[in-house]
Order: C-alpha cells, then sequence, then structure tokens
C-alpha cells in the first residue's frame, strides 16, 4: 500500500478490527453474568432490531464477544461451551476471527439451524435472549425444535452488561428528499399504504425496516455503513398521523421540520407504551413476522386485547416498485459508476500485466476511481476483489493479513457498487489479463450465456424469479456445474443493495413487475482456483410484445464484459448479437463522458465481435 | 361411422351420456329433500371419497344432478338458486351439457371458487355436504372464507335419496403382479412403509387413494375407466398386519388368497369401527388432508384421543420412483404403442388427404390399431382428437354433436394413450397434411423447441419440475404468447396416467428423482384456429456428467414428430441433432416391429434433416 498512486480509502478500512485474544477474558466476562442471572446460556445474533445487513458499531455484539465480523450469524454461550453458527459463506473467515479452541465453528442453513444449536444446550437449561433482536418466527422455530427441554427466556441483553465501552446509537445527519429525487411525496405514499391498510382491515402497522421507513418518509440517513439508513421504527395508523420513534439524540429541529405535516417524532424509549395504547382500543395491528423483534409483539400482545395481524411489510412491494424519477436516478447512477468503472478497468489493464497489482491495492483504486465522482455517498458494501483461489469465496473481503498478490494468468473477480445521491449500483466483472485457458473461456462463457439469457427473458406478468432462474444456469448445468448462490436480488433507490421480496431464485416467488431493479449475477466457482460472476442491474419493463400481457428486462449497467475471456463458438447467434448490441451501447452512452486514454480503452473493450 | 373399416371402439364412447331436459326434475327433487331436511343448500363434487379423475358410474352424482360430465367441478344447489362451479377447460362444455337457464355456471380457479360460491348461498344459510366427498382441507377453505354467516353441515348425501336408480359399487376381476411386473414385493413396500411411519414417529397410516393402495398391494383392478384401480381404503399400522376395506360384494376367496400372509380384508361399512379402535388405544394417525375424506378425521377425533399427524400420503413418493422391472414394462407398453401410432399416423397421412374424416373416424381407427395389440387393458384416458379449432380447447373430447370432419390445411391435435398390462402410455402428436403456412410452422416449432429443451435438460439433485418448466416455455413467450397447462404430470406404472407428487409446473416443487416418469407437453393454442401439442413420456436417469449429483431425461416414447411442420431456421444445431438422434432411435428400435407400407412410412417420417 505505500506505493500506490491513489488516495487512501475512506469508505472501506482493510484493518483487522477484532482480536481472537479478547475472546477468552469476554466469555469468562460473560459466563459471569449468565450465573448472576441464573441462565444456562444466552444468545448472540448478528443482527440488530432493524434486521439490517449493516449494523452500527454499538450493535455489533457478535463480533464483541467471539471476534467474527460476517454478516449473519448466531452465538451460543452457555456456562462451559460456545458455539458459533454460520452459513457456509463463512466457514473459513469464522475460525480464523474467533478463537475456535473457546468457540465451536459450526455450518448451518436455515433448515439445520436448531438441531445443531442443540448439541450444545445442557438438558432442561434455561437460555436467555434479548427480545429485540429475535423475530417471532425465530422464537417459535427455537420453541418448537429446541431439545432435551430447554426454555427460552427473554433478558436484558447480557453483552450490554459487560461492553463497558460500548458505543452509544448513531447520530448521523437526515436530508430529506425532493420530488426530484424521490418521484413521489410522502403523503402520497402513506395515502397508498393506508388504502392497503384499509384493504387488509387493520387498524395500524408496526414498521421496524429501516428502508420501508426511509422510504415511506422520502427520508435517507447515514446511521449505518453502506446503506443510507436512519434507524428507527414507526407505527403508521390508518386514520390519525404516524408516529416515527427515534434515537432521542437524533431528534432536532431539522428533522421535525422535514416531517412536519406527515408524522410525529417520539423518544423510542416510549414505542412500547405506545404500542400498549393501540392495544387498550382492541386494535388489529399488522407486523410482518419475519422481521418484527418479538418485543414489539409482547409489547402489544402482554397488555392488551389488540390483534396481531401477521402479514409482509406492506411497504416492501411499493417500495421495490420504482417510479420514474427513481428509475432515472438509478440510470443516473449507472452512468456515473460506469465511468469509474471504464477508468478503473483501463487502469487495471495497463497495471495488471506487471504482476506486482494486490486486492487491496486494486480495492483502493476504485474506490479512488469512484470517489472522482461528487455524488458519491458511501460504497454499497465493502468492495469483494478476490486474486485468483480468493474469487472462489463467494463473499471475500480482503484485510491486510489475507491480501493477495495477483499473479499472471490469475482471474480476478471484482464485485462493487456505489452509494450515489441518485441510486445505488451492484456490478460484478471478471478480470483478467494474458492468456486465458481453454477451461477459463469454457466457464466464463457458460456463465455469461446465462447473464445473457436472463438480460433477453421475456415473461407473461404474474412469472416469479424463482420460475425463471434455470434460465441463467442452464448452460453450467448441462456441463454438471453450478453455483450456491441465487441469481438475483433486488437493488434499492439510494437504500439497501439487497431488498426484497423479489429476485431471481428458487426461493423468491413474489410475481416481478415493472419498475423493480434486480441484479442478474450467474457465477462458476472452482474451489482454490478461481471465481468467476458477471453482474449486470436490470430494470423490468413492459415488454412491447405479448399485448401487454408480457414483461421483460431492460439493463442498466454500461460496463464492458472481457471478451478476451469469450469462447465465440460457444455462443448462439442471438447471443452474439445480443452481446454486441450491448457493448455498442456502452460505447454510445459511455463513450462521450470519457476522454484520452480512458476512452481508447472503452473503443476497444466495446469491440465487434 | 357407417362406412369406417374399423371395429366399433370398446372403450371409448361418442354417446352423449347426459340430458339437459332432466335437470328440472332433479333439481325439483332434490330441493324437496333439501326443504326435508331444513338444509338451505347441498354441496355436489365431482370427486368420489377415492379423488380419483374417473368415477364408477353410481358417483357420478354431479353428472345425474346438472348433466355436466366434466373431471373436475362443483355444483351448489339452493332452494331457488344453483350453480356448477368449473375451471377454464369447461367453460364451453359445462352450459352445453346443463340446463344453463336452471343452473349458473360460473369459471372459477382453486383461489376463486369460494368467493363465487359465496354469491349464491343466502345469508345464515344451513349447507349440507357428504363428508365422504370433500377432505378437510376443502371444508376448512369453506368454513373460513364463506360469507353471510353461512353453516357447513355434514349429512347423508341427498343425491342418492332421489337417485331410485343408482347403479351399485362397481364390482371387476382383481389381478395381482407378481415380481416380473411390480418388480418389488407387497411385503418389501410394507417394511419400507412401516420404517417411514416409524421415522415420523406414526402408528398407522390411513390409505384413501386406490393408486397407493393397488401399488403397495401390487394389485390391480377395473372399478373405474381408464384406471386400472380396486376402490377401496387402507389401514397400515406401523406394527401388525393392515386392512383393506373394500365393498363386501368384492372380497372373494381370490381376493383374500392373494393378500395371504399380507393384508386382513374387511367390509368397508367396518371401517369407522376400525379407526374408532384405533383412537381408543390413544394412536398417533398419518393421513393426507389433501385427498382424505372428512368423514374419516371426523370418524377418529369424534370419539378418540387419537393424534391425527397431517403428511402428504406416505405412498406417493416411493410409488413415483418406479424400480428397473416397472420402467422395463413401460418401456415396453411405449414399444407396443408406437407400432400401434405408426400404423395410425401411416393410415391418417394417406387417408386424411381426401379431407372427409371426421374425429370420431379418427378416434376409432386409433383405438382399433391399439386393440390389434393383446395385452391393451383399456385406454389411459378418452383420446382427445380436436380437429381445426377443436384442437385449441385443450380437454376436448368428441361426441357425436361436436364430431368435426377435418378439412384440408387444418392441424388435427390427437392426446392419447393406452393402459397396456406392462405399463401406461400418453402421447400427443399435431398431425396434418398438405402445406402449412408459416405460422403455423413458427408455432409448431417454438412447442418444438421447448419439448426438446426439457429433453436435453439436465439438472442438479434436488431441482424441481417448478424449476426448469421455463425452459419448455421460453420460445413461446419470447414471441409473447405461452399456454395455460402445466409441461408435464407424472404417470404411474399401470396406473393413473396423471400421478404426483412430482410434475413440470410451478406448482410442483417436489424434487426430481431418479426413476420418475413425466409427461413433456408444451402447446400452443389458437382460439377458434388450432392447438398445437407434442408430447413424449420421459425417465428421469442419473446423469453420467456431475459426478452423480445430476439428474437427467431419458424419453421414452418412440413416435415421429411431423417434420413437414418444422421451422428448420429456427432450430439451433443441437436442437437438430437432437431431433435427428430422436428419429434413428424411433427408426432402430420400431422399424423392425413394422413392415409393407407402415415400415416405409416410418423410414421417411424419421428422415434426417
Amino acid at each position: 500500500m505505500t506505493d500506490s498512486p491513489f488516495p487512501p480509502t475512506v469508505y472501506q478500512s482493510f484493518d483487522i478490527k477484532t482480536d481472537p485474544r479478547k475472546v477468552a477474558p469476554r466469555l469468562k466476562a460473560l459466563r459471569a453474568e449468565l450465573a448472576a442471572a441464573r441462565l444456562h446460556g444466552f444468545l448472540i445474533p448478528r443482527a440488530d432490531a432493524h434486521r439490517g445487513e449493516s449494523v452500527p458499531p454499538g450493535e455489533a455484539r457478535l463480533a464483541y464477544v467471539t471476534g467474527f465480523t460476517g454478516s449473519a450469524g448466531l452465538a451460543f454461550v452457555g456456562l462451559k461451551k460456545a458455539a458459533l453458527f454460520v452459513d457456509s459463506r463463512y466457514t473459513i473467515q469464522a475460525p480464523a476471527e474467533t478463537n475456535p479452541k473457546l468457540v465451536t465453528v459450526v455450518e448451518i442453513t436455515p433448515a439445520t439451524l436448531v438441531q445443531k444449536l442443540s448439541d450444545f444446550v445442557p438438558a432442561g437449561a434455561t437460555i436467555g435472549y434479548d427480545p429485540w433482536l429475535h423475530t417471532p418466527a425465530e422464537i417459535k422455530d427455537l420453541n418448537e425444535k429446541l431439545k432435551h427441554g430447554a426454555t427460552l427466556a427473554p433478558v436484558g441483553n447480557l453483552v450490554d452488561r459487560i461492553w463497558t465501552d460500548r458505543p452509544g446509537a448513531p447520530v448521523s445527519p437526515v436530508e430529506f428528499l425532493g420530488h426530484d429525487r424521490a418521484g413521489k411525496s410522502s403523503a402520497d405514499k402513506l395515502a397508498e399504504l393506508r388504502k392497503m391498510l384499509g384493504d387488509d382491515n387493520v387498524d395500524a402497522a408496526v414498521l421496524t425496516l429501516p428502508e420501508s421507513i426511509c422510504w415511506l418518509f422520502n427520508m435517507r440517513g447515514r446511521d449505518v455503513p453502506n446503506t443510507p439508513f436512519v434507524l428507527g421504527f414507526a407505527i403508521v395508523p390508518r386514520k390519525g398521523k404516524p408516529t416515527l420513534f427515534l434515537d432521542k439524540a437524533k431528534i432536532n429541529a431539522e428533522l421535525k421540520k422535514g416531517l412536519k405535516g406527515l408524522a410525529a417524532v417520539a423518544d423510542a424509549k416510549t414505542m412500547v407504551a405506545a404500542l400498549r395504547r393501540l392495544g387498550a382500543t382492541d386494535k388489529r395491528v399488522l407486523l410482518d413476522p419475519a422481521t418484527c423483534p418479538i418485543a414489539i409483539v409482547d409489547a402489544i400482545k402482554g397488555v392488551s386485547d389488540a390483534v396481531i395481524v401477521e402479514k409482509r411489510d406492506p411497504v416492501l412491494l411499493p417500495k421495490a416498485r420504482k417510479n420514474a424519477v427513481e428509475i432515472d436516478g438509478m440510470k443516473t447512477a449507472q452512468r456515473r459508476d460506469a465511468v469509474a468503472m471504464a477508468k478503473f478497468l483501463c487502469w487495471f489493464d495497463s497495471e495488471a500485466p506487471k504482476g506486482k497489482l494486490t486486492e487491496i491495492e486494486i480495492v483502493t483504486a476504485l474506490e479512488a476511481f469512484r470517489r472522482e465522482e461528487p455524488t458519491l455517498a458511501d460504497l454499497s458494501f465493502d468492495t469483494i476483489a478476490g486474486a485468483g483461489p480468493n474469487g472462489a469465496s463467494n463473499h471475500y473481503r480482503v484485510d491486510r493479513k489475507t491480501n493477495r498478490t495477483l499473479k499472471a494468468g490469475e482471474l480476478m473477480l471484482v464485485d462493487s457498487g456505489g452509494q450515489y445521491l441518485s441510486g445505488t449500483t451492484d456490478i460484478t466483472r471478471t478480470l483478467f489479463t494474458g492468456k486465458a485457458t481453454a477451461e477459463q473461456k469454457d466457464r466464463f462463457t457458460r456463465v455469461l450465456k446465462g447473464m445473457i439469457a436472463i438480460s433477453m427473458a421475456r415473461f407473461p406478468k404474474g412469472t416469479s424469479g424463482a420460475q425463471i432462474d434455470v434460465l441463467a444456469r442452464q448452460f453450467l448445468w448441462q456441463d454438471g456445474v453450478t453455483y450456491n448462490h441465487g441469481t438475483g436480488h433486488g437493488v434499492g433507490h439510494f437504500l439497501s443493495v439487497h431488498e426484497g421480496p423479489a429476485g431471481i431464485s428458487s426461493r423468491y416467488t413474489t410475481p416481478l413487475e415493472s419498475g423493480m431493479i434486480l441484479s442478474n449475477e450467474p457465477g462458476y466457482y472452482q474451489e482454490g482456483a478461481y471465481g468467476i460472476r458477471t453482474e449486470n442491474l436490470v430494470l423490468v419493463v413492459e415488454s412491447p410484445v405479448g399485448l401487454g400481457k408480457f414483461l421483460e428486462f431492460e439493463t442498466l449497467t454500461l460496463t464492458p464484459i472481457d471478451l478476451r475471456l469469450v469462447d465465440e463458438k460457444l455462443l448462439t447467434e442471438a447471443e452474439r448479437a445480443w452481446l454486441n448490441a450491448y457493448h455498442k451501447r456502452v460505447w454510445k452512452e459511455i463513450g462521450p463522458l470519457l476522454k484520452g486514454e480512458v476512452k481508447a480503452w472503452l473503443k476497444e473493450a466495446t469491440r465487434r465481435i
């Protein structure tokens, strides 16, 4: 890093954030709390009360206790044993970050978690949990399947008792989006939500997802890295004003001004009392059992006659259907990102052949090119930059310990994105210099054919992402291989880079609708050797064919796909035509925004084949 | 029909079976029964207690009352109004068969049935139903969603009271399959079932589907047309002997001999008492809420402490995974059917150009060619033979009233199958003579490309039919059209031509497994003009690629696909190669079984393109 020509990163850090040596004293302190509370164990999830992928520092309890910094996981700390349950993405990282002698790392899937957790729970144990960090669905699952007669007990968070220097709740500036950025007023969004509540015959909805609340109130903040969230809760009654519940320190004149006429603002500490008041009047209250903390359910149920109506967060679907202004903003963001990506890829092509680039240098350069654009507010996520074998672990994040130098002939997988003020991007390209092997080209081309199949897909209204997922996988399947991740996820408008309810994989059964923006990112991973992924964002649009009954995709991402990795013999005429048309469009739309050697690079990179 | 060179049909009748003039007196008689029973209405489903597609004559209550003879539907007869609810297949046939002035025909889907039924139910009404003809799932749905405070009441069947000449339960010969036909002894099947019951921690299973019972006991009958069923119920305890409950008239020495050492046989009338005995000892009883009559659930629940465990019929999955002997039998049946199809298509090609063939003549000829094979036991279903526009209604069955002469230039859709002693077939071909239009060829070829895509598919173990369905639809979707039926259904071994639990459509989420046999039948229907469908049966087999982790399909059907309808320009090289290889195989396997002009016809029909 010392001789990098680029300014140091602002958004992404390569520091090792936790220290395995601290695991022992923290477990000891936590066990003292367990004994004092007469508990036999305590659950420590990665999630905070808002279920976001990023959590503020004071909510990073799992990392504080176990050292593990991944974006999903659950620890169980018993009086004698401790275990850390992670999915397949983290089976290498977790043992490296924790002290595996004290914390057993166990790979799980959602289906096997409780059974594997049971192995660590003594017979008849009482296990404490923080009801703000678990959903009703999770606790129901644990209560039904936990073995050996174990009992779950909602308690205060024991980790907070031992975490003496725990950071406070984040207080970041809040901005309100005008019509030029949001495209629909918060008053209109609220009116539509109230109509939905009427249709569902409920009196109020409790919102706990910051993406729903931020979208509904055309509001953005910087409470967590990578996602412009204001963390808070909201109660939206069918009649009357909604109330936003925020940390007291965040409530200021500017916030009140932005919400004037739309919503009242109250200290988050008063929410439980407000929920109780709802119950006192026999209300029907909608909440989402998949994401709402059970503490909220308990507050409503425990003391009132309110009826809880369990239903998916009603904001998710309208938010996913982007309006014309949001779409325009997302396209603007794409062009800005495409300029940065062109500069980056041009730089990479000139530097990589020297054989000295490290992953950290590559990430630093990419962030620097993105930061040349003044509307960049953050990265969408820490850039995934895996050289050679590191590319095969598909959520790899480089740090100073794992940093690897890219050797000649190795593939370089770079998955990254920017949070621009007008929208969010997410793009993956597989980089290469030198002469690719036949196998590398075969795999790259099969992945590309899958991505093109999604890009060209047409489908009747009512079709879900689950139905079309196979289009992306078919060419790899023909050769007996596949990839163990979804083909696509929803992307928010200057919000979460991963958002529901639609996506492209067998678990996304929500019909695709016009205005949704999704990623299209098949891949292939050869363990110990390399990773390949090509990702564009696509917008669902009305199809010109099919008499108004069909939809198709418009590709939003405008960055060349490396033709040196394409085995042209494997492409059909239609696929070749798609690729040429795509590159022609990239040249036409991005070429004029570039100059000098980058422009010349783009010209060559978008050549006709 | 008078001058047909073929002997008259045995299995398929073209007579009009019901008379709309009888609807009025029967409604009147039924309403008198309603009044006597102090009911405001009565439900008359098509289904019998065994949920089969075919029902014996004495169970055809829906046809008796309304005149409608379709294979699915529900009538509601109130004191003043009556309605007949049918799916989209039957919106033309139902009004033609019933008296639409007295019975309102309403198109429904499973999701809209209860709401549309509500429109006919007076406020506060008490509606009677026969608990042997409805499942717990159906009654639950009605109880939850029926409006206007209506109440459901299980009662005896009112239709049976007015049906003075109602035929008795069918009594047909029963045959037991030896190892050479079943491939696995009933004792072994029972041992595996008992193991599954142990894994599920249940003490007994109640089986109500004849296909499950027939498969489990290696037994076949002729109780209903088209499917070699013995109608009955069974209770299979985890420990001890199962009991078969059959109509008393069916119980004879031969049946007892066939079941000796395997199962006890009892009069069906004693089943409720047997279910009560199960309950008296606190047993856990498995039943399938989607198919078990609610009368059985009531019998267990009403008087006992038995715990009901609701789960899919545990026989369905093992039955769907055919063993080597069953697969061999299915292949033998395919070859026999291919011989009949070759004779039929050769005859059609010489006769159709004369422009005088009727649908009935075509069906009669096909049945005659099939009957030349002595092991033909029945047709799998009444042949669907739609000339021109009749081909567009995708479950069309010709009768003397609808019978149509095939004109030159018209497409002829023929979907048929045989029940051979060794296995069941199901095949659709679109027939044509003359010169096809560009549009006909385009549509035919897109359907064919979809069928080839399924034929060539490879997929990881764990993949469901829902995931691969789009492969069959993609080429039609590209042109903004689709078909409103599944791409494939499971096919039984000398059992139901439609069997679960796997299939190819968005509703089949059961993973495909080696040994399953499915249809592969995309289509295209232009209302008022023509229908196209091409259907082969395919067997799920282990794939040679993918290190034992992948599956693929082996095509079983061996009948040429009409090359005169193929637009070769639309085929990829891989598709053309598949088609040529398929025809080469048809010639190699079926050619030696033919002679004379049929053989010459097959040679030409399987020519290389």
